[in-house]
């Protein structure tokens, strides 16, 4: 009888086990760890889904998403065969690496633009993962000091920058720096570039300006959003991509059958027919960084300017471990990247009003304290 | 710049564009082709669904469906490393393929077993959709005239069949057909393999035995549920598997982080909290099932004997695409593999007792003006 161990791929074997996000249980909480948004989906959508939750759970939902997708088409003055849904963006950064990417093959040497996953350090960091699963070589290029994109004229001159690529990821806003990219240089970076692009924009909605022409544009340009953090959908799982109808095909041939769950479409339509209740969170979101942003820099955080619904804040007197677990004590959670360019600092998701109150007032504690 | 085509790996370039299952609209519509459960969810799963519609959404559900898994471990009798729950059982076949499989290299010729998807001919057609999407070997055995799994004996003295397959998918009870097989011979089938076998019990709650046993005893079995057709929850796509821990841990390495909706861990947990209410609904559709068999044999239908919520059933007169074609101007929806083994048959899924009634009704009228 076969010993489990040799019937895995060594590829999967070699890949490190999963480790889940913070999910506490403590009671009286602030999570401001996982970019949530602290406010509830509209009264709409939840009276929605709770008007659909009956007898047609038995059914299959809409394979591909129609009637959402007929919605977002109209949003975006775009086809619907520019769109496909996933269940959470999540899942289309994934197949978006097994469309475009040739995975390695054992006996190659070296580095070839088609087996290559490229993204900027720091990014979102679920793409180097999604590269080793896939058996893809990664490439991971430094933003400058301030979190910028360098230049095309700069990455150009670098030797390690790959313009073909088979796959780019950018995260615009960048996660988890919050700074924002003006369209214009996304443009140029879009137009230098010979593979696929995924503009990743999960925070899009918390910034000046959004690139979604882009995807429209080029043909290897896609565009990812998601229902999760400025919808208020996290729970349901529901992202889209938007681009070429002949990238979104292909995209469509590896799907799973059923991928998007019905009361997550449900949700979703319903959540684009009720969006000035959203635009209205997005403006306190917002107002309520700039001041965490403002509160934190007067106790000596410095702090990066944001476009996003976090910050990313570099605390003074102890370091940023120190100051993660001094802040659990007073049962506030955010986010912290141990081995990472930014292990000096840390992730701040911005909550109600109430909740960055109490974080400003536990930072103030702490400082008095050390 | 670059035209889409060229972006896409050759690999997904070659596969066939999906062609969603058929949902068509129309009003007062039977709807006996996608092996739906004709009865709804029980009403505390409603009222536990409808409960969680509330401020939660804005939060990620639980990564790995944890509470959902202490239940099933109580259920099943086994450890929490025993399950990994999906985004219905669909994800998780996809995922057998990516984790255990190696895709083919393109230099290769002939056949290894390291690069082979295995399964029946007929069963479910969705194995050799995911070995080309991973670029694997396929490798379709015909099931027996009477959909019987051959003998081990058998499967030994023929030169197709490889018991070092990578992996082996084994539909049970049979889908198309509704055939179900003893424990007893897919104990002996899966003691002779060498590879990862996968026995897929989307059915098992309407047939009279079930093999999750063998997914306890072998390290390199995994028997695949779902709450899909049993318990009526389609719509909110959630399926698991049951296995070794090394196997079971080596797939929630390549899982999607959040891969599993939360009213869907919700609705399924709320689920195995009112199993009664389930039983009796296996009892019914059973006993339609029986009657329907029994009807369509009188007016000359040829029905393979079904352990599923379905009937495979070769019509008389007429040939099944015309059936097919009949039925549906009567506003029955039925199932019709044009190229397969089984197209001379028509495939059933079991309604209410009115449906089941509604469909003899029609067969009668069809086959008077024939």
């Amino acid at each position: 009888m076969p010993k489990p161990p040799h019937l895995v791929r060594p590829l999967v074997q070699a890949l490190h086990a999963y480790v889940p996000g913070e999910q506490p249980k403590i009671k009286g909480l602030i999570k401001l760890n996982t970019n949530e948004n602290p406010y509830p989906p509209s009264p709409k959508v939840l009276a929605a889904v709770k008007a659909a939750v009956d007898e047609r759970l038995r059914l299959y939902p809409n394979p591909t998403a129609e009637r959402l997708r007929e919605k977002l088409a109209a949003l975006h003055r775009c086809r619907v065969e520019n769109l496909i849904v996933g269940n959470g963006s999540d899942e289309l950064l994934a197949m978006a690496v097994r469309c475009f990417v040739e995975p390695r093959p054992a006996s190659r040497r070296g580095r070839a633009s088609r087996h290559l996953v490229q993204f900027f350090d720091p990014s979102y960091s679920l793409y180097p993962v999604l590269a080793d699963i896939h058996g893809a070589d990664k490439n991971a290029f430094p933003l400058e000091p301030d979190f910028g994109i360098p230049s095309v004229r700069d990455l150009s001159r670098s030797r390690q920058w790959d313009f073909a690529a088979a796959l780019t990821f950018v995260t615009t806003p960048n996660a988890p720096s919050g700074r924002g990219y003006p369209t214009r240089q996304l443009d140029a970076l879009c137009r230098a570039h010979k593979g696929v692009v995924v503009l990743d924009e999960a925070y899009v909605d918390f910034a000046g300006e959004h690139a979604l022409e882009l995807a429209l544009k080029y043909p290897h340009v896609l565009v990812a959003r998601t229902f999760s953090k400025a919808y208020s959908l996290c729970f349901q799982r529901v992202g889209y991509f938007v681009g070429h109808p002949a990238l979104i095909a292909a995209l469509h041939k590896i799907r799973d059958s059923y991928n998007v769950n019905g009361l997550g479409q449900i949700a979703a339509v319903a959540t684009l027919g009720d969006l000035a209740y959203y635009r209205a969170n997005f403006r306190k979101v917002i107002a309520s960084r700039e001041r965490l942003a403002r509160d934190l820099t007067h106790l000596g955080f410095v702090v990066v300017p944001s476009q996003s619904n976090f910050i990313l804040a570099r605390p003074p007197r102890l370091t940023a471990e120190q100051w993660l677990a001094k802040l659990r004590a007073r049962k506030i959670l955010v986010r912290w990247f141990a081995h990472s360019r930014v292990s000096d600092s840390l992730r701040i998701s911005i909550g109600t009003p109430a909740e960055c109150d109490a974080l400003v007032r536990a930072a103030r504690a702490i400082l008095k304290q050390a």
